[in-house]
């Protein structure tokens, strides 16, 4: 895959590991950031029923954790936007009621500042989650979330992501209007810093996955956003075909791909109603001749799995800013055994333009 | 990856190949039966400025073509919902104004039954979308659209995919209140029969690709509802590990996946906002050192392509009706050139539930 030349230039130290390492600190300079917004992001939202977000990449994987948050605790329906429908066909529907929040760690992506403009033309509230002050984004939103990731240089977004998660959950917390939910935001940081501890669990399950080259990767409910973007880290920085799918979607056809050369990774929180299914969902892809590796979970879930990484003690609607986080160590030991630099994956830039326009 | 006896027990006619040629005629007879539903679909509609729809799987793809006309054509914003936000989570969001619509072929999906259920004690006026009348999906709903696939019996959806899409097409073109739009419907079942021509061209397009067992699918706006189907379909029918993406999603990372042994195959309409991007990706592809094949598009879009099966020459918001046949006649034969019998693939059977209970 990789010239020898080519590998003795990977760094032993990647800047992604050092931005992995980042995120406990990173986390908590964002939520003091943000905390002082719960006012606005309540007044904002008052008369919205719906909460419609406009992403793309990592930044929509979060989405769907923000889209869990405002549906299942912020009382109003949450669901994603396509953003062709704006900035490709400029359809005209009535957005008034809508809370629109655009996602974007440049806050520049210009599908994201036309597709948000957009929505603020055809009736809707906006927030702007992004990680650069003065952004596009952040200057034309109603509310500018503003997240604290510092300069993030590796192509693959991790703090950033969870950065980004954390906005998402302080934005849904506040419309669920329960001041003991945001406090418990506070616990975040330090279950993020320890789930750092499975680095070198990690670095083990990695080289014992180095023939990978096709996965499954399923998680349910809340946890869906992190199997979504554990997903999308395996093709980025790993080069492997990885299906990101929810438990249901998995059942309802790919199954059929899983087989001895293409396992499953499960990531499960360690509590709520979904993870019961996760754990009979081991045996499900077992017999299907497919090795079963998981994140998180508990100990039942964990024993089910070939092999398992230690997930967060985080109740499931906070877990994801955790459970990513050995997601993140075994994707960037994983490039570097398969002899790719995760810093500088193949084919990709830091900020994406989707269609070819000038980089503001 | 069979044995040589389970080959020779694939039958050379499939029921998949059949229900596809089925196509046109269940077309026909799905538009004659739902025609009359259009003034009773405006009377549901009326106060809705949102539709969500609720789907898994094959249906879920039918959804995304559905979201693209509500919120193209419909005037209201269309959307896909996590359908465990109501099952598992049972979120308490007010769906007052929200039209749901919820898209099952059996009509007996618990979790969509469920979900729709849910919908309606949160508010929201309901749709059915399903191919079996008297089912608990058609029999609970506001208004229920049966489809007249007639029985399906490979494990695959073909004829009940594209008369789902059909039924959208009629609410979406419903909702637009555009008569004229309502009569081009008429032109789709010919068209769907023009697209069955491509047989051979799929067959021998199925020749070159036996060695297939990672691919991206990828379309943009309207067609990527093509592209999403088209992966589930290569994953349950060939067991091809396929990213189903939008174009956009594609550039957001997963394009470091293609090369040399992952090829890209490209849906377009033959017209469309959408069409000069999606040529402009094929360079983007080819450059990254993969094939790059294509289903529709126009000439220049074919003639970038390695090696291209016909489209449709359906406008772009009805396109999807006949874009699916050819990557259909590639699916069933690419199955059995791998050995596989396309109407029973392995790990899959014709009604799925996701949670373990009985089938009802």
């Amino acid at each position: 895959m990789s010239t020898a030349a080519e590998v003795s230039a990977i760094p032993s130290r990647t800047r992604m590991r050092q931005e992995i390492q980042e995120q406990p600190d990173a986390l908590r300079r964002t939520l003091d950031a943000l905390r002082p917004a719960v006012r606005e992001l309540r007044s904002v939202a008052r008369d919205c029923r719906h909460v419609l977000f406009i992403a793309r990449g990592s930044s929509d994987n979060a989405a769907v954790y923000g889209q869990y948050l405002c549906s299942v605790r912020g009382g109003r329906l949450g669901t994603l936007a396509s953003p062709s429908v704006a900035t490709a066909y400029r359809a005209t529907p009535d957005l008034g009621g809508v809370l629109v929040v655009a996602v974007s760690q440049s806050g520049a992506t210009d599908e994201i500042v036309e597709g948000m403009a957009w929505a603020r033309e055809r009736g809707a509230r906006t927030v702007a989650v992004t990680n650069v002050a003065g952004s596009p984004l952040a200057s034309t939103a109603d509310v500018a979330l503003v997240t604290e990731a510092g300069e993030e240089r590796a192509v693959p977004a991790t703090k950033t992501y969870t950065t980004q998660l954390t906005a998402l959950a302080v934005l849904g917390l506040s419309l669920s209007g329960d001041d003991g939910a945001l406090r418990g935001l506070d616990a975040v940081p330090d279950a993020v810093a320890r789930a750092l501890d499975s680095a070198s669990a990690a670095e083990e399950m990695a080289a014992r996955l180095t023939y990978l080259d096709r996965v499954v990767v399923a998680g349910r409910g809340y946890a869906s956003s992190t199997a979504l973007e554990l997903a999308l880290k395996l093709k980025e920085a790993c080069y492997v075909s990885a299906s990101g799918l929810s438990y249901a979607d998995l059942l309802h056809g790919p199954i059929a791909v899983v087989d001895p050369m293409t396992p499953a990774l499960l990531v499960a929180a360690g509590d709520g109603p979904v993870l019961p299914g996760m754990t009979a969902l081991t045996a499900r892809v077992a017999a299907a001749g497919a090795h079963v590796y998981g994140i998180g979970g508990d100990e039942e879930f964990a024993r089910a799995c070939r092999s398992a990484l230690p997930g967060t003690d985080l109740p499931e609607h906070l877990a994801p800013m955790a459970l990513i986080v050995p997601g993140q160590l075994l994707v960037e030991a994983l490039a570097r055994a398969k002899g790719i630099d995760p810093d500088r994956p193949r084919g990709l830039r830091k900020v994406t333009q989707t269609d070819a326009r000038s980089a503001t």
